[in-house]
């Protein structure tokens, strides 16, 4: 009815997923591996193309094969790559993913994903799958993913461009009285009418003192004049999340309110200005928390600096104090500080940035500066 | 702005808590097992009142200890029940975790959730948690779940009511030139007005030939005359789940679909009223598969016929074809025929039933004739 129009075009080109496969299949050599099961369903889509909620794939040296149930046939046919054959099974895909698996000639050497199987499936790896060897691996796939292709990029751009078009047709309906259920209903039907596929979270609506909750997700608590506002929110576009959060006074802001906000939003800057591909995780993080500490509130700041986004709303790298992980570039990563106190509330921005060959980028664009809504 | 007034009051009573701590020590020392570590999100809030994302929990015979981290301080404090120890982690939950294990005096054999643990946890368990003896266990907590207590079955009742009424609202509003996601936006902004803390599960508006897609989601596609439309989506209140599907017909209904539809509600009303407490999961299948298969639709009834629902919107028991699950007394199960036709379409019926002592009692009452929406 409504569709954003920003974003940039998602541009064509070659299939990306015959190179995806490669380079798992170069990882899987190194490793002396004859073929990963896939139970990631995330992980699967990067691979395939397949989008279903219940699959196995088998990505060997030279095949790669999707099992799945008979819910997603079509689907399947339609989504799919055609370098990757499809079976759908009508009962157990585990009982059929023996046969698959003895259909692959000489493989001996097997991994799966010690980080997406389930311990009673790796029971079946170990009883009903004794005959090959099981290897646990964990983020091969997920290594690729940091990396975003310009499609990628694209669809990324898209889902940012669809939350924020919802979140600025949303915020004239906010005003006191108005419960935080209701503005979660008007921004998720926003979302919705801008394109969004589906809510990569849930939404968190939290106002007042529940402010001081990060993960609030929305009640039935009516806005306040004087409540500090968090929104926290995202859209799905191709599977693609965004991930954003904007911090809003319901009507007229006081000053200790302004005070932290500033400091939140300053943080926030300089982490989105110094993040680059190639720092630790860790000194991303250093960035803000340093920050914060500076301005006596180290302690208010409880949470990791922020995560990569992509095909899931939590994905790697990790932006956290103890994270290790170096940034890799292409990936694109949130950047989101905040500072709650129990009883008053909280703040947190929250931005979405590409980690681009020349610096960072920051994909999002709604207004950094603070907002009273509803004010008389 | 509009709360849903229908649904009975919840029950006040005793704090239904220290019984299922209780018994599920039960089941420890039947075992032999002194403590169990639960990680299923949905099983602690069932044992401790916590609907945090993140946590571990132990439940030894005399204590029960929740960690979570800082974001969930405040929540932990006001939902968790004073029988439960809390304990806010800063860094690592599962470092926590071996100080709480080393605090209860005496504890060797200790038990894990097989079906809640990731392989890469359980390689924490053998690893760092090593002094330890683990075994796997599964369903101790979901068991105890199926028979839903005077509480829960009211908050279920509330959930079904709140679904109903948004789709009561949101009728009016379909017809041809509208988009599924539209449709998903309204329904989901009703589901939100209506007081619905959470989607339990993706919106699936399926249209036209997607109506052949059993898991469809929201596309982009516009309502056609003549299309079948496939609505599945639920309500969450106080934490339940409600699952209901509805298929509908915008404009004029064609014989063929008239048929379609009078065999999957024949096979919805029988298994309705057929589903007992104490038959198998197999049997309440069978009810309404031997009835389609009798219409010559078998292969065309692709998936089960139902599974429980509660804090989850897929829990014990399953209603499949491969069920050996006696179904308990108290639990509430979805009946919910199909049949699909690629490239023509769906058709979906689905209520949720609750297996009382006195026979099943379906929950839902919105209407189950075919209804033609938009129709000039």
């Amino acid at each position: 009815m409504n569709p954003s129009q920003r974003g940039a075009a998602v541009p064509k080109g070659a299939e990306p997923l015959p190179s995806r496969l490669a380079s798992v299949r170069a990882e899987l050599a190194a490793g002396g591996i004859d073929a990963l099961l896939v139970t990631s369903a995330a992980n699967t889509r990067y691979l395939t193309g397949f989008s279903g909620s219940n699959s196995l794939l088998v990505v060997s040296h030279d095949r790669a094969v999707l099992l799945t149930d008979f819910r997603y046939r079509t689907q399947a046919s339609t989504e799919v790559a055609s370098v990757v054959e499809v079976e759908i099974e009508g009962t157990s895909l585990w009982t059929r993913l023996w046969s698959v698996l003895r259909g692959l000639s000489g493989a001996k050497q097997l991994a799966f994903e010690s980080t997406h199987l389930l311990h009673s499936d790796y029971q079946r790896l170990t009883d009903a799958g004794a005959r090959w060897s099981w290897r646990p691996t964990s983020g091969i796939v997920e290594a690729l993913r940091q990396r975003k292709d310009p499609t990628e990029l694209a669809h990324i751009r898209r889902s940012v461009a669809v939350a924020e078009s919802a979140l600025a047709q949303t915020l004239p309906e906010i005003r006191a009285g108005v419960t935080e259920l209701e503005v979660g209903a008007r921004l998720e039907a926003a979302l919705r009418e801008h394109g969004s596929k589906a809510h990569p979270f849930e939404t968190i609506i939290a106002s007042g003192e529940r402010a001081a909750l990060p993960h609030a997700r929305c009640s039935a608590r009516e806005l306040k004049s004087g409540d500090l506002l968090i929104v926290d929110f995202g859209a799905t576009t191709a599977g693609y999340c965004s991930d954003i959060t904007r911090t809003f006074v319901v009507g007229r802001a006081s000053d200790q309110q302004r005070d932290a906000y500033d400091i939140v939003r300053e943080a926030n800057a300089s982490a989105s200005a110094g993040v680059r591909a190639g720092m630790r995780g860790r000194d991303a993080d250093a960035i803000a928390r340093d920050y914060i500490e500076r301005q006596g509130l180290g302690p208010e700041f409880g949470h990791s600096l922020g995560h990569g986004i992509g095909l899931e709303v939590h994905e790697a790298p990790r932006l956290s104090k103890t994270s290790d992980a170096v940034l890799t570039a292409g990936a694109v990563v949130t950047i989101e500080p905040g500072i709650y106190r129990e009883g008053w509330g909280g703040v947190r921005i929250e931005d979405d940035v590409f980690l681009g060959p020349d610096g960072p980028e920051v994909l999002t664009t709604f207004p950094r500066g603070l907002m009273e809504l509803g004010a008389a």
